[in-house]
């Protein structure tokens, strides 16, 4: 199945493989007349680059975006705009050894019964690398998004089991510490179990929360095009999350209607609500306050711990996973939730202008 | 947008409104040659149905699916199948009010943002009625994957604070309690506090869980069909879900990578995992293993209990929401998770058809 | 496969077979606000009603189409619009024996080869029949078109052997004649041609050209979705139709270029094209001119004349087809290209809205 | 509108401007374990690689296509298989002029009027040479469908008012005449009449023919998904195309039913059709015979003779199109109509592994 493009009217579509020649992705259906540079997409780039601290792997990539197509003149054409980048330091020796057998957690296993064999050089399709191309896309929809007023903040809440203290949060620390958390204390200790964890041979899950805000009320369509369900595609596409929250999430069960329903107010001729348990979301469609989704991520699948397994001859065998890798997901993870949100919230911004037929006209009048 | 159909080769569309003439579903891409009738899908419409306890709406609805088309002789033969019930108890009347104010948790302010104004009988397009089309045309897909031995074990997991106790768990009991727990125990903990808060005008939030057996190996695709992420989408599209869960969920922020990973073992020449953190996928796609989702559904959004709205006319008032609603969502939602994760599955498992060149050159040999 | 439905942000979903239970289909994504009623819809439906003259089948169909879903108040509120007609006369008993055998010309043979059986019943779902459907749901996208003032002209240019004369061309006349032939002497004589051939057992073929004025400048997006390759599309998927032309069609092949490109001239500050060869649309784009487009019908393949076939023992046999059949398919086939035409047309329009990043700016402003 | 993507199985999505840095194509949804190498795909490349006679530019573009993702160890993996060409010989200066007028018969036009402006360097995306791309992307299906037995033979058979002499039919002709016609004799007529028009600095029209031969019965699907259908869009869709048959074509329309009905036979058990006057689909399904089609180009609209245009300032202008242009666009389009006919006929051939119920249990036993 044709499975690697994602959005209706703002649609990217990404290949490459973790140590092929290159990584890329094709953004078809942004509008005409947008500012873009490969600086501006660098920025997103930039944010889930390894080899910054010892959060992530040690691997040194540049990940230098290129557009080749789609942008004339400084600004988008209409045309599908074509991105890459050339993979270079291609260590593919680490993963010789793989090969023969299937790492737990991984997708080696589910790969070779799907297509009876796999590129099995760092997890080829299914690597985590694969999320460059997502960040290169969803950038071009941020970057639409914020010359329209609605902005992203986007960052760490929890690692393993230390959370972020809301009454500690302070935006301005996010970009300050490797784990992108907005807590300056919550990130010292959860950079030292990090650190701990990694000693031990382990790895550490965590959680992303993405905050949006400007959104204009109407975006997202009734039943299955719901705004929250596209966003629970869109987030639960990425590899290694295991859980979708909107508004109060998992919490809404265990509540009462008459503390969950958000009471709206008269709000100087606005109508408002006086909560947003709901994530800024009614039957699917934007409300007018903020949008608030969590991804909850694994923690990362490949450890240097042993583990059992089998490999391809069907034997039980004891593995420790060799090569660099990121001791947690979250701290690059974050961009790739904002970008993946990005793509998901610019096309259904782009599908409601379609809405109303008084609009239609006024459009062509 | 036309957002009203899901699945890529075995796809639904629905139609229908609360309070309109009818609802129904067109299945399309149905392979032909399954064995179907009205009683079959009646099944699973009755499992939805009100009226059969005080746990959900005093409105007996009958909800009798008639098929339209699509099927000759008892078997589907590969054209759609239309489906549709005709509203019979609509009482209008009991919902006229409403026009003129914006209920609290209900997407009567996002539809008349949206769309400039609304069919306010009943809810209109986001009734929870809506579902009635979504189980006809899952049942579809279910009755097809249980031809191939797939089955789907579907309850209520917890209730407001009351879970089921993993230890009294029995498959038996949950067609007999009305609120479909496998926990004779739980359930009557659960109906004592949903008539409770009943009493207090108010309602009750909850969690469905469902894990399906014998689905084949290799169901889903790499990056953005991922089978986690379709089933996210379709859940998630489900009314009142506020959060998606595959295998251990969010529980899996907390852990490590070695507690979490499911060791692969050897058993008598196949591969199998020893335990089922994951789900029962590995990247997107299906290990082998049973599948396991939970959908967390907020308490129903129509109270009684007074609370703080706007009018219409910009004002803030106070409103008790009237007419027969159900206490919690969750009983008769679970037929609902069921059938939607139905249609991603099957679609999932015909799409997967052509994913190995051998297998394509066999199939048309 | 799912293969019912056409058009991506305005989308009909068709089902039903020829002597099932009914016919209908979905509307979905029709802006909400349109004025909109059965009796809007029936007038379409009306155009291609059988049993009104010698020119087509003695059935006298009805055809009344019903609204379920989808309007309120008399405007469509977003939400999919669901029309049906009910199945009224079904002699059955006229098609029984062709179960046996392969009409030629039919789908008979493909269907059985495809999905093991068929709905043997007056063609089933590969009936022309089927075409109520689109009809119906055609006439949604050509009256918000209309509402828009842009215009269809369509007309059954030639019978047979017999064509319009361009200078006796009289729109007026196009409703007056059982042929919808916009020349009353060429109607005249394809009318006793059709006669004729029928009377010697036969049918006939004939063209529909359809002409669409007021359409803006802009409609169509390169490449794939070139209104053209969607018109194309759309026209060819009328069951007896083989072959589609634009603007000049088949005759630019024998031209050269200094003849067939159209000047452009400064028309009052506007400009405009001096000839319209290419029928409407450069690069797969419309071009502010009228929008010119044919289909050729080949002739109605049921005809009571000897035919040889082969029957489901493998036996070669000769058949005569008995039933009520027209004798030519072009007359009621013009509304059909017609309302296809709507639905590429008005989804194109839609679809441009998104195609400018300073107008979707404004649309949010 | 995301308008560069075709197919929903196996679908490829093309990018890049005639003067941008390369054009390229993602092809996704291969099936996994298909022998495809860069020499495999340049072969088809080099069918509609220019500069190789007088019938085409003297552009000598060398068009080395290079595969970046997909493919291992010479094997298609099921990951998306991205391929582009740099472009080389970029004589932007050729086309700066033409940035201030809109050239007859291009899409100049229409793009500045939908989208505020162009990449006016060379026809930007709706040159001719986007079709590169298609071919790249539809080599790999018409590799796949080689492997299956199934086959093209795809020529021009008119030139201007020279046709092909049906009794002088010669396949090994073919690749012989720059022209591509299997007709000796012909061929060096239709040379000699484009020499002469271009002397006259002019161009010329002309007509592809493609037969496919060892498709299996039942590709297609009924209503909008027919191959017919999809055939007519994927071929309309070519830049310039202005008309599109099937079988008899333009032809059908002059028929009568008895002699356009193609009779069945019992051809030793088998049922076999004794013309194709049908072109090898009934109801928009392949029927087991040689598929047929036609597509009529428009001559090229850049002519170096004097043509009526208006520039920018919106004065009238006369124009004469300065550069390398092919005087004929069929001889290169050949293997373009080719290459688009194998993505919608492998498309569908992988739609139909679904049609039936008891060959989805087969596959799954």
């Amino acid at each position: 199945m044709a499975g690697s493009s994602i959005g209706n009217i703002f649609k990217i579509t990404t290949w490459g493989e973790s140590h092929g020649k290159a990584l890329g992705v094709v953004v078809d259906g942004c509008p005409a007349g947008l500012k873009l540079s490969e600086e501006d997409i660098q920025t997103y780039m930039d944010r889930r680059r390894p080899g910054q601290s010892a959060m992530s792997t040690p691997r040194n990539e540049e990940d230098k975006i290129e557009i080749l197509s789609g942008v004339f003149e400084g600004k988008t054409t209409g045309a599908p705009i074509s991105m890459l980048v050339y993979n270079k330091t291609q260590r593919s020796a680490d993963y010789s050894e793989i090969a023969s057998y299937y790492r737990p957690g991984h997708a080696d296993y589910t790969f070779d019964e799907k297509y009876g064999f796999r590129d099995y050089r760092g997890g080829g399709r299914s690597s985590g690398r694969e999320t460059l191309s997502r960040v290169a896309g969803g950038a071009v929809a941020a970057i639409a998004l914020k010359e329209m007023g609605i902005d992203f903040t986007t960052y760490v809440k929890s690692v393993g089991p230390i959370e972020i203290d809301p009454d500690r949060f302070d935006k301005a620390e996010i970009a300050k510490n490797p784990l992108f958390m907005p807590d300056k204390e919550a990130a010292k200790k959860a950079e030292e179990y990090v650190l701990d964890m990694r000693k031990k041979t382990d790895s550490v899950g965590g959680v992303v929360e993405c905050v949006v805000s400007g959104l204009p009320t109407g975006i997202g369509d009734p039943v299955f095009e719901k705004l929250s369900a596209n966003l629970a595609k869109s987030i639960c596409s990425i590899g290694a999350v295991k859980a979708f929250e909107m508004g109060d999430g998992v919490a809404v069960s265990k509540t009462v209607g008459s503390e969950n329903n958000d009471p709206f107010v008269a709000d100087g001729g606005e109508v408002k609500k006086q909560t947003n348990h709901s994530g800024g979301m009614l039957g699917g469609i934007s409300d007018g306050s903020n949008l608030i989704m969590r991804a909850h991520f694994k923690p990362t699948p490949s450890i240097a711990k042993v583990q059992q397994t089998v490999n391809k001859s069907g034997e039980d065998i004891e593995v420790s996973i060799k090569g660099r890798h990121d001791p947690i997901v979250v701290a690059r993870a974050a961009v790739v939730v904002e970008c993946m949100a990005a793509i998901t919230i610019f096309d259904g911004l782009l599908s409601n202008m379609s809405a109303r037929m008084d609009r239609v006209k006024d459009f062509y009048r």
